[in-house]
C-alpha cells in the first residue's frame, strides 16, 4: 500500500478517536465508548471511508498488548493482600456467577453450541480495572475501604479473566473441549505466569543497568517495548494469548510487584518505575486507540438483522446476567449494605477487557455477526450505566466514607 | 503476514538497533552508524534473516518523518540571526561547494547522468544537526563562538538540504529537469514553508486549548502525531518528500519560533513546549531506529562489484570532494585559524539527513547499487572521522576558548 494513503489512514484513525473520545467525555462517559464509535462511524457499519488494511491491524495489536502491558504495571499484587478476603470473594463471584450464568442462558434458554456459549459467559467476567479506577477517582472513593476492595477484586478479576481468556482461547484453537487441552493451557499459562514476571524482572534489571550507564538517548522506549513484544510472542508461542504476554510484562515491572523468592531481584526501584511509567505512557496513549477504533471498524452493524427478535431477546438476557452476577458479589460479602451496592455497581463496567474478549470470538469466527454485535450491545451498556448509577449512590448514601483530601 | 511474525521482526529490529548503537557508542562512533550496521548484519547483504516488510517500511516512513519533526522542534531560527552572517556564509559555501564539486566529479570525470550526478551532489549537503550538536556538546564547546556559528550553520543547511531535496525529488518524478519543473517546486516548497508554519501553529494553538480544557488522557501523543502526518501527508500532495512536512510541523511547534506577523499567535508557552517534547521524545525513540535499520536492511552490499576499481576511484573521489568543500566552508570566513578549522571540521558529518538523501536516490531509482554502496560508504566515513580529528584539534588548540561549567 502507498504510504501517502497509509499516513492518511492512521491520521483519520487518530483524529477520529480523540474527537469521539472528547465527545463522549462531555457527556459523561467513558473515552472508549468515544473510540469504538468513531470507528463504528468510519467503517462498514456506516460511512465506509475506512477499512483496517494489515498495517493497521498489526499496530492496534502492538496497541492493546502495550494497554494490558500498562495494566499490569499499575496492578498492586500487595494491595489484594491487603483488602484480603473480601476482594477474593468479590472477584470469585463477580468471575463465577456471571460466567456460569451467561454460559448457561446461551446453552440452555437459546441453544447456543457448547464453545460458543463458554465465549459468552467468559466475556462477561472481566470487570475493566481502567474504568473502575477512573469512575472511583472521580468521585473521590478511590482510597476508602469499599474502594480498596473494589480494587482488588479487579485486580484479581483480571487475571482469572485473562486465564479463562487463554482457556476458551486454545479450545477454539484445538476445536474442542477435552481434557487434554484443559490441562495443557493451565500448565502453560501457569508455567508462562510464574516463569513470566521472573524472566521479565530479570530482563528489567539487565535494562536497568544499561539505562544507567548508556549515553545513548532512547533505551527506555526501544527496550520496554522489546520486552513486551517479546513476552507477548513467547505468549503466543505456549498458546496463550499475546495480550497476556504483555500483562505478564507490566505485573513484572509495576513499582508493587516482588517476587515470592528473590530479594535480590529488587530492581525496580521507585525512580526506575517511574521513568518507565512517563516514557510508555505517550507510546501507550498512541496506540491504544488505534485498537479501540480498529475494533469499531471491525464491526459491521449493516449485517446484523436488527428486525429478529432473537437479537433484542439475548442481549436484554445477557445485560440482566452481567448486572446481576456482577451485583451478587458485592451483596454477598460482610459490609453496611450502601456498601455493598456501591462495591457490586463498580464491579460492572467490562470495558476493553470485554471487548478484546468479545473481539477474540469474533476474529477466530466463534461469534456469529448477531452474538458478536449482541456482546457489544451488553458490553456497552454495563460499561455506559454504572458511572451513573454510582453517582445516584453516593448522593443517596452521603454517610459514606470519603477520602481525606 | 502473521501478527506473531511481525511482532518477532519488529522485536529483533528493536534489540539489534540497540545493541549496536551501545557497541558504536562505546567504540567512541555516532550512534546512527550501529544502528545501520544493525540493519546491514541482519539484512540480504550478511545473515539475511530479516526482509524489510511492507508493515515494517511504513513503520520506518513515520520514524524519519518524527525524526525530521524533532529536528525542527530542536531548530532555532534566531539563533541564526544571533550569529549572524559567519553563520550564513559557512552554510551557504559548506551547502554550495560539496554540491557543485559532488555534481562536476560525479558528470565530468565520471560521465554519471545529469539527474544521478545533481543528486549525488546534493546527497553531499547535508549537515547532520543531531550529530554536530552531540559532539559539540560532548566536546563542551557547545556555547562557544565557534560552536553557536556551527550551530547556525547547520540550522541554514538542514534548510537549505530539504529545499534541494525537494527540488532534485520533484525533478525525478518528472523524469527531467526543466525550468517549469524548478519554478513550481520553488513555488509549492516556498508556497509550503510559508503557510505550513503559520497553519502548524494555528492547529497547535487549537490543540493547546483542548489539552487545558480535557480530562481525557494522551492528547498530546495522538494530536501531535496526527498533526505531522498531516503535514506528511500535505507536503506529499503538494509535490514535496513527506519530510518536509514533519520538520515545518516541528519548526512551527518549536519554542523559539515566532510568526513574522503573528504576534497573537505566540501559543508556544515554554511549559507548552516542553510537555510536548517530553511526550514525543519517546515515540520519536521508539521509531526513529526502525528506519536507520530498514536502510541498512534494503542496502544488499553482495549485489556490490567490490572487484570494480570504479567504486572504489568513486568513493574516494567524493569522500575528498565531502570533506574539503566543508573545511572551505570554515577557513572564507574571518576567526583565528584554529576556530576555522574546528567549525570545517564539524560541518563534515552528513550523518542522517545524508542517508535520507540517499535513500531517497535509492529508492526512486535514481541511484543505481554502485552509487548508492559508494554513497553510504561516503556518508558513514564523514561521519565517523570528524570526532577524532575534533579531539586532536582541540588538544592541540588548548587555548580555545571553553564553555564556563
Amino acid at each position: 500500500m502507498e504510504t501517502h494513503q497509509f499516513l492518511l489512514i492512521l491520521l483519520i484513525i487518530l483524529l477520529a478517536a480523540r474527537v469521539f473520545a472528547e465527545l463522549a467525555n462531555r457527556l459523561h462517559l467513558p473515552p472508549v465508548i468515544g473510540e469504538l464509535v468513531a470507528g463504528v462511524v468510519l467503517g462498514p457499519s456506516l460511512l465506509g471511508w475506512i477499512e483496517p488494511v494489515e498495517p493497521i491491524k498489526l499496530m492496534a495489536e502492538i496497541g492493546i498488548i502495550l494497554l494490558l502491558f500498562k495494566v499490569g504495571l499499575g496492578t498492586d499484587v500487595k494491595r489484594l493482600a491487603k483488602t484480603g478476603l473480601q476482594s477474593v470473594v468479590v472477584a470469585l463471584v463477580g468471575f463465577g456467577a456471571p460466567f456460569l450464568l451467561g454460559f448457561s442462558v446461551g446453552y440452555w434458554v437459546f441453544g447456543i453450541p457448547l464453545l460458543v456459549s463458554l465465549f459468552i459467559g467468559g466475556t462477561l467476567t472481566a470487570t475493566s480495572i481502567g474504568i473502575t479506577v477512573r469512575v472511583l477517582a472521580d468521585f473521590g472513593h478511590l482510597n476508602t475501604s469499599e474502594g480498596q476492595t473494589i480494587l482488588g477484586a479487579a485486580v484479581l478479576d483480571d487475571i482469572l479473566g485473562v486465564v479463562l481468556l487463554a482457556l476458551l482461547y486454545e479450545f477454539s484453537i484445538g476445536g474442542g473441549t477435552n481434557l487434554n487441552n484443559v490441562a495443557k493451557v493451565i500448565l502453560f499459562v501457569g508455567t508462562f505466569f510464574v516463569l513470566a514476571p521472573v524472566a521479565a524482572k530479570l530482563m528489567s534489571s539487565i535494562i536497568k543497568h544499561f539505562d544507567e550507564k548508556s549515553s545513548v538517548p532512547g533505551l527506555i522506549p526501544t527496550m520496554i517495548v522489546s520486552l513486551v513484544l517479546f513476552f507477548a510472542w513467547l505468549a503466543d508461542t505456549m498458546g496463550a494469548p499475546m495480550l497476556l504476554g504483555g500483562f505478564a510484562a507490566g505485573l513484572a515491572l509495576s513499582r508493587r510487584f516482588f517476587l515470592p523468592f528473590g530479594a535480590g531481584l529488587h530492581v525496580a526501584t521507585p525512580a526506575f518505575a517511574e521513568n518507565i511509567d512517563t516514557k510508555m505512557t505517550p507510546i501507550v496513549h498512541l496506540f491504544t486507540p488505534i485498537f479501540f477504533v480498529t475494533v469499531g471498524l471491525s464491526l459491521n452493524l449493516q449485517e446484523v438483522d436488527w428486525g429478529s427478535s432473537f437479537i433484542w431477546f439475548f442481549s436484554l438476557s445477557l445485560l440482566v446476567v452481567a448486572i446481576g452476577g456482577k451485583l451478587l458479589a458485592g451483596l454477598v460479602i460482610r459490609q453496611p449494605w450502601p456498601s455493598r451496592w456501591i462495591i457490586g455497581t463498580a464491579m460492572i463496567p467490562r470495558g476493553e477487557v470485554g471487548i478484546v474478549f468479545a473481539e477474540l470470538g469474533r476474529e477466530s469466527g466463534i461469534f456469529s455477526h448477531e452474538i458478536y454485535a449482541g456482546m457489544i450491545m451488553v458490553i456497552a451498556l454495563t460499561t455506559l450505566l454504572p458511572p451513573f448509577v454510582m453517582q445516584v449512590l453516593y448522593y443517596s448514601f452521603p454517610l459514606l466514607e470519603k477520602e481525606e483530601t
